[in-house]
């Protein structure tokens, strides 16, 4: 009991006890989206199986989360198989199961990092401190939202005003509620923990889903933890909307300025 | 003989052949790069398998292609799993292999397209046409590129004047040489069709590699085709070169304006 009250409710979602080969988990009523869990979550999960795994070298490059179907309330299991290791590199394949039917499909490239030239060219977006900033009442939305401070610059979709407007971009800071060091699961997390596009550009919600979300990852454990329990400051735009999928593009950045990740996913909608 | 000749050597590359569950292909010396064949076309070879498997519905949405090991010369396997379908979408996982080890993993997300409400966020570069601009020779070159036209706007490295440079942003017409029309899998491999962003950023080569490539389609089968034998307009840049990895992110337009495909990769450099 005592470790039930002590645990964040984040790293109770992600949690996992090893069964053979396989990592079963078990979703999150904290974590709950319109349809099953936040895909956040559930892609840090993957990502924990790998890392939690005895075979693992390296640290995150690269990870792209194929969502096939929604997955239901209850067990899932993970299956991590390392296909391929190099001298630097590690290659992942994953899959969570529930009841014997794929409901998601994962690659992953993990690396050992080397001390070399580097330059960020990327800029961070000019924005006010966190501090500054209110953040968003979680009123009425899914349960996985109130699992964030969510400090949004610009960029919340106005559902008393639909019109389509013509940047969809939005800028937030964020962190977990309650406050939790940053690591590699929820930089994760976030890289998924924003409005869908289709939302701020037309100003009202409708039925969408992510199919598939990559995430590249450009600092190191260390440089991640760093952060701490601050903010992060998040940005995500669209490209294009395009008979039934439209893509979300964004950047995570440190409260000091590090670009941490960048992340890219297509998106389903209906009409 | 008269097949031999009168194939396009693009798709004499991605020529498969079927034995079982698996495809057999074979590297192709007019898309040799300096280590391995070129990436973009073992990227549409892969998702040609996918496409010529009789299981095979819907049009590409998203492609995840994760190189592991540099491809020797020579007869590849290609084995692609539909691992779930849904009303809407397909999930595949795809392996290459050569004498029984991975080399490269893969995953795909295919879906039928509707008609929907549309639009494009994102602006097409302004630039001179193509025909105002010259080809970029190609002698001294990996044999690859000699299959392109490639007339750059911006961003060609300076190997006579090694500096690093603010901006890695490539700005390029490119089709096949010689003419053929666009596909889906001549798109898919123009999205690695750049010089690595390194080599711009500080006007020298160096040894690199993908380690993770992902393609966004914006288009479908049709609106691709329609671009037939143009040039189209590509656009590099990367946000960090961190560590052994940066990014390569890109934007694909027809000759018309559409936005075909947006891009992004990971490429381990060693210093």
């Amino acid at each position: 009991m005592t470790k039930e009250t002590n645990i964040h409710p984040f790293d109770a979602a992600i949690y996992l006890t090893k069964e053979n080969e396989k990592y079963i988990g078990k979703t999150s009523d904290a974590y709950k989206n319109m349809i099953g869990p936040f895909g956040g979550v559930t892609a840090a999960s993957l990502l924990k199986a790998i890392i939690d795994h005895p075979e693992r070298k390296g640290e995150p490059i690269s990870l792209t989360v194929n969502f096939a179907a929604a997955i239901k309330d209850g067990k899932f299991s993970i299956q991590p198989r390392l296909r391929r290791s190099t001298r630097t590199t590690q290659h992942w394949y994953v899959e969570l199961k529930q009841k014997g039917s794929v409901s998601i499909t994962a690659t992953a490239v993990l690396a050992r990092r080397k001390d070399t030239w580097s330059e960020t060219e990327a800029r961070m977006p000019e924005v006010p401190l966190a501090g500054e900033l209110a953040s968003i009442p979680v009123e009425g939305l899914p349960a996985w939202v109130g699992q964030y401070d969510m400090r949004i610059v610009k960029g919340i979709p106005d559902l008393a005003n639909p019109k389509i407007v013509e940047d969809s971009t939005t800028l937030q800071w964020i962190k977990d509620v309650p406050d939790r060091p940053l690591d590699v699961f929820s930089l994760t997390s976030i890289c998924d923990a924003f409005f869908p596009r289709i939302f701020v550009k037309r100003n009202e919600m409708g039925l969408i889903g992510t199919v598939s979300l990559t995430v590249h990852f450009h600092a190191d454990l260390k440089t991640i933890g760093e952060n701490g329990e601050r903010h992060i400051l998040a940005k995500a735009w669209a490209n294009k909307f395009y008979n039934r999928f439209f893509d979300q593009t964004g950047e995570v950045w440190s409260e000091e300025g590090e670009l941490l990740a960048t992340t890219n996913q297509m998106v389903y909608f209906r009409r």
